[in-house]
């Protein structure tokens, strides 16, 4: 026990949630530990004095920061089981290819979404299905992202179905009826337990998505 | 000849040089094509449909875009020579976090210095340094960030060395006064024939900005 990885998250955060995923997948036991932003822990500022954000994973006593960084370094250090990546090159490169498109067309986009409002959230609800339907058109008929396992790419994008419900309360639209092969996708990944046991429900995000919205607008 | 790798790039983009940087320390020939914004070429729009930028490496027909995904590509399609990582998880992080510190914290910064003026140039000017000074302490004695040899982070930054004299003339400051051991390293890099050959003349870039300048400013 005394050498568990302990992971500093918060609890609706989709970038913490993609650390939870990852270890899950590879069966690693962690200790969570939950963050207040108010008042950061001590560890978490000593871990990641540079951007002073969660998710980061403590290994052996050394920190590693940045979500998708986490994801990387929980499959090369523990290689064994569920490998994120295919093997050839040009797989790596794509897989990469789409984490990092989540990261940058995705993430601010949903953000205005449920965060914002006026043309800010019109304006980031359009950029939200453009980039919900390409990323539709990339995922195809496979299963996965990954193709027939549950890959890199899955991992980075699966932890913002959580956020889908407060993104149709407040955004007033389907993304069902914009993008049905990505919500049979997202229902085809809840059904692994790494992911369902790592992801909050959809109604106390909707309530936290709410909380902020009543204070921030 | 007929399957040289592609790389279609802009000569005087850091993000371009990091691909040549890369492919020229795996020693792989390559067909260089210049690319004219005002005017993308068809291979550039088909290679890249999702954000129609360079750098783009077009290896065996099949295109990876996005510079750093390009020099990860380089280094696991080419494994034999000067690998650009250590062989440890826990270091492999490390220079993931790095690169990716430079494109989210110098790569903006940068640009308010050269491209704008007033108030956001001087905001720049202050992100910039205290960018630098963070890497500068990051790199400490080592003669390389990657350690004892010329790695991920070293071709992630080395290339913004090109701009570095346009940074003093429009930002009116010194680099080598506030961060000499950054400076130091930059001449230590610039010994390397992969990254001699792959950035353009100072002077050019100087020229280059200045027309910038007068053109948007």
């Amino acid at each position: 026990m005394a050498n568990l990885p302990i992971l500093l998250d918060y609890w609706p955060s989709m970038f913490g949630m993609r650390a939870r995923v990852a270890l899950r997948e590879k069966g690693v036991e962690f200790e969570y530990r939950e963050e207040d932003f108010s008042n950061k822990s001590p560890l978490l500022l000593q871990s990641n004095p540079i951007h002073k954000k969660i998710p980061v994973l403590v290994h052996n006593g050394k920190p590693v920061c940045e979500s998708l960084n986490v994801v990387q370094y929980v499959d090369e250090a523990w290689p064994e089981k569920n490998p994120f990546f295919p093997s050839d090159p040009y797989g790596r490169a794509q897989a990469r290819f789409w984490a990092d498109f989540v990261d940058k067309k995705f993430t601010d986009a949903q953000f205005k979404v449920w965060g914002k409002k006026g043309e800010e959230q019109e304006a980031g609800k359009k950029e939200f299905i453009e980039a919900v339907k390409i990323l539709e058109s990339e995922l195809g008929d496979k299963p996965y992202f990954g193709g027939d396992s549950f890959g890199y790419v899955d991992i980075s994008l699966i932890t913002f179905s959580s956020w889908f419900q407060a993104y149709e309360k407040f955004g007033n639209f389907s993304i069902e009826s914009e993008s049905p092969k990505l919500i049979a996708w997202a229902k085809r990944c809840m059904e692994k337990e790494s992911v369902s046991k790592s992801l909050p429900d959809s109604e106390k995000i909707v309530a936290y998505a709410a909380e902020y919205r009543k204070n921030n607008l």
